[in-house]
C-alpha cells in the first residue's frame, strides 16, 4: 500500500493535527471542512456567556496551514464516501479520490431520539450555536427588564443546562457569573441576581468522569455560586415556554443541552458497525474493518480500552489519533505491522468559575485556585496563534478583575416581530 | 420650562453623549436603541475586512452607563413620536413619555431610490452588515479556489467599492492589503494578488472633503496599492452577477457600498421639514422648528453653518452636539436665551492603508506615516474602555507586523443550496 494522496474530512482537532503531522513528507494532504476555521471547542462556552470572541478562538485553516505547501484546503461538505472507488463527493458534486481517508467529523449533540427539543435546547457545538446562546442569555435579561419597567411585572429569569458533563458545568458556573456578577448596576428595574439557574443530570453525579471527591467539590461550588444542582433528574419535555423534570415544571426561555453526542448521518453510509451514538466502531489501529485505508478518529470513532472502557471525546484523545494516523501513513505500514493506538491519559480539568476547577491527573487531585490555574495555562498553550492567546488572557482578565464581560452584544431586535427595515435610523 | 425626563432616541456617538452629560444633573434620562450596545463606527470597515472582532469595538450601553443611576437602557425599536401628547410609541405598543426629546437615530445608507441594489451592494452601518460583508470578501477566494481545484477555471475574482468617501477609501485599502498581502500562500490553486479592486466616485475626486492636493495623495497611494480608482462615474446597474458603471460592466460578487446616506422614515412621521437625505432641518439650537423640547443630533439633523456648509456626518459633529444639547437642557434655557451650537472643527482624518493616512489639521496637512500615527492614537483614544483599546491595539499589530488578519471567520456553508442538517457532524 503506497500513499499518494490524503484526504482528510474535518478540520477539527482530530483532522487538524493528521494534516500537520505529514508536513514535510511526500503526500498530498486535502483537508475539507464545512467551515474555514479551526475552532478551539474547550473555550466555546467562553464565547456563548460574552466573555471572549468567536475570533480568538477560531484561526483559519489557511492561515495554519499557509506555510505547508503539500496540504490543501478545501471548504466543503462531504455528502458520500464512496469506498469501492476510494473516493469522496462534496455537496456539489465534485469528486475527490484519495489513497488514504481520515474521517474526523467530530460531533453534534444527542437529543437521544427527542429532536424536537432543539430550537428549545440548543447546543453548543460551532460559533453559531455559541453566539445564539449568547443572545438568547442576554435577552433574556432585556425582555425582564422591558416586561418591569413597562407593566411593572416580573418575568422568569429561569437558565436550565442540561448535562452535568465539563460544558454543562462551565455554562452554569459562567451564567451564575453573569447573573451575579457580571449583570450588578446594569438594570434599573430588576434585580438580575434574582435570576435561577439550575444544572440538570440524569446520573446521581455531576462529572462522573472524575472521582466522586471531586465531583463532590465540584457541586458545592456550584451551589454555593448560586446554582441549582439536580441530580438524578430525567428531563421528559422541553418546549417554548420551558422544560419539565419529571414531574417539576420550570419556566424558562433558556433552557442549553450539555447532553449527549450524535455523530453525522455520514457514517450511516459507510455500512460498517456503529455504536448507539453513531460512532464508527474502528480497530486497533483506528481503521475501518476491512478497509486498512480509511481511518477514523476523534469524536467519531469509538475505541474500547483494554480495562473496557470507552475513549472520552476530548481534544487530547483526537489529538493523539490524529498524530498517531499521521505516522502510520508516513512508515506506510501494512495493517498487520501496524502497533495498536494507545491513548496516553495525561489527566483531566474542568473549571466552574474564577479561580474554581477541578483537576485529576494521575492519582492526584487538586482542586480550588492551583486547578484552576493549570487548567487557565494548558489552554491558552494550546490556544493556536499569539494574538489569540494574549487576546483571550486579556478578555479573562477583564473578567476576573472587573467582574465584567465585554463581548455582551445582541444584534437582533429585542421583539420577533420586528424586521430590520430598509433605511431604518438607528 | 422644565425638563424632569428626558428621552434619548438612539445609543450612538450623539445619543450617548448627551446621556453621560447629564450624569449627576436631577433629570431622569431614557437611552432607547433598537440594538443593546455602542458601536464605534469609525472602526467598522476592521470587523469587515477581517482585521478586528465586533466585540472590540461594541460595548453594551448598559455597561458605559452602569454607574448613572439616572439612566435607564431601553433596548426597542421606536416606531412612533407624538409630539402634541409628548411621547414616543415602542415597537410592541408601549408609551414613554417625556418633557425633552432628543433624537440621535444616526443614518442608514442611501441608495437614491434604488433600493433593489441593496441586496448586492450592501452598505456598512452595524455589526451584521460588516458581518456579512466579510463573510462575503472570505467566501470569493474560497469558491474561486474551489471552481480552480475542481473546474480548472478562473474565477472573477473582482471587488468593487461604491464611493470614494472615507469609508470606500478605507474598505478599498483594506480589501487590497487583504488580497495582496493576508492571503499569500493560503491558497493552493487560484493566486489571491491576481484579484481587481475598483473604487467608483460620481465626483471628479475622492475624499472630496480634504483639500485637492490631500485627495490626490490618497489617490496615489491606493493605486500604489493595486485599486483602480474611477472617479467622475456613475453607476448605473447593480445585480447578482456584477455592477454596471456607464458603458463598463465589471463581474463581481463583492460590491460594496459605501455611498450616500438615508435618514430613517421615523422622521417623516414628524411633521418637520427634511432635507433630500431625510434629515431634520434645525433651528441653530438643534431643536425642531415650534418644538423647543425637541432636539434632533447628529447624522440625523441637517446643520448649515455661517459659511453655507453643511455639518459632515461624522462622529465629533455628534458628539460636540450631545454635549451641547445636554447643557441646554442642564441650565434649562429658554427658547430666546440658547446660544446656538457652533461645532468646532478639530481637523479631519482618512485611512488608507497600513502606515498611510492623511490628516487636515486647521491650515496644516499632513500625509503618510505621521498622518496614520495620528489616526491610529486618535481612534484608539476614543474608544471606549481598556480592554478595547488594547484588543484592538493587539490586532492592529499582528496585521501591521505579520499582514494577517485574525478575524477570517466564515460561520456559514460556501454553498447557498446546503442547509445544514441536524445532527450533521462536522
Amino acid at each position: 500500500m503506497v500513499t499518494k494522496k490524503v484526504v482528510v474530512i474535518g478540520g477539527g482537532f482530530g483532522g487538524l493535527n493528521v494534516t500537520t503531522s505529514l508536513k514535510q513528507t511526500s503526500v498530498d494532504v486535502f483537508l475539507i471542512d464545512k467551515k474555514n476555521h479551526h475552532l478551539f471547542q474547550p473555550l466555546l462556552y467562553e464565547v456563548a456567556t460574552a466573555a471572549i470572541s468567536p475570533g480568538d478562538i477560531a484561526t483559519p485553516l489557511r492561515e495554519i496551514l499557509r506555510n505547508q505547501s503539500n496540504a490543501a484546503v478545501i471548504m466543503g461538505e462531504v455528502i458520500h464516501i464512496d469506498k469501492c472507488a476510494k473516493k469522496i463527493t462534496l455537496g456539489d458534486g465534485e469528486n475527490i479520490d484519495y489513497d488514504t481517508l481520515v474521517i474526523a467529523i467530530g460531533a453534534r449533540h444527542s437529543y437521544f431520539g427527542k429532536e424536537a427539543w432543539e430550537p428549545f435546547a440548543p447546543g453548543l457545538k460551532t460559533v453559531n450555536d455559541a453566539e445564539q446562546i449568547r443572545e438568547r442569555i442576554l435577552l433574556s435579561f432585556e425582555r425582564a427588564e422591558r416586561l418591569k419597567t413597562f407593566a411593572g411585572k416580573d418575568a422568569s429569569l429561569n437558565f436550565v443546562i442540561v448535562g452535568g458533563g465539563p460544558t454543562g458545568v462551565e455554562m452554569a458556573g459562567a451564567i451564575a457569573e453573569i447573573a451575579y456578577k457580571t449583570m450588578t448596576k446594569n438594570f434599573r428595574y430588576i434585580d438580575p441576581s434574582k435570576a435561577h439557574i439550575y444544572l440538570i443530570e440524569a446520573l446521581p453525579s455531576i462529572l462522573p468522569m472524575f472521582p466522586p471527591r471531586l465531583a463532590r467539590i465540584a457541586t458545592k461550588t456550584l451551589e454555593k455560586m448560586g446554582v441549582k444542582v439536580l441530580t438524578g433528574k430525567t428531563v421528559t419535555d422541553i418546549h417554548a415556554n420551558g422544560i419539565h423534570i419529571e414531574d417539576v415544571f420550570i419556566e424558562s426561555e433558556n433552557v442549553i443541552w450539555a447532553a449527549g453526542n450524535q455523530v453525522s448521518s455520514l457514517l450511516k453510509s459507510l455500512d460498517t458497525p456503529l455504536d448507539r451514538s453513531g460512532r464508527a466502531i474502528v480497530e486497533s489501529d483506528l481503521s475501518l474493518p476491512g478497509h486498512q485505508e480509511i481511518f477514523v478518529i476523534g469524536d467519531a470513532a469509538r475505541v474500547d480500552t483494554k480495562k473496557g472502557k470507552t475513549l472520552p471525546g476530548v481534544a487530547p484523545v483526537a489529538m493523539q489519533q490524529g498524530r498517531y494516523v499521521a505516522n502510520l501513513i508516513i512508515n506506510d505500514f501494512s495493517k498487520e505491522n501496524r502497533p495498536p493506538f494507545c491513548y496516553f491519559d495525561k489527566g483531566s480539568l474542568a473549571t466552574i468559575g474564577k479561580f474554581k476547577a477541578i483537576a485529576l491527573f494521575w492519582k492526584f487531585q487538586f482542586s480550588g485556585f492551583f486547578a484552576w490555574l493549570i487548567w487557565a495555562l494548558v489552554h491558552v498553550m494550546f490556544l493556536i496563534g499569539f494574538r489569540n492567546r494574549v487576546g483571550v488572557m486579556l478578555d479573562w482578565g477583564a473578567v476576573i478583575f472587573t467582574g465584567r464581560r465585554g463581548v455582551r452584544l445582541i444584534t437582533q431586535p429585542i421583539d420577533k416581530e420586528e424586521k430590520e427595515t430598509q433605511n431604518s435610523g438607528f
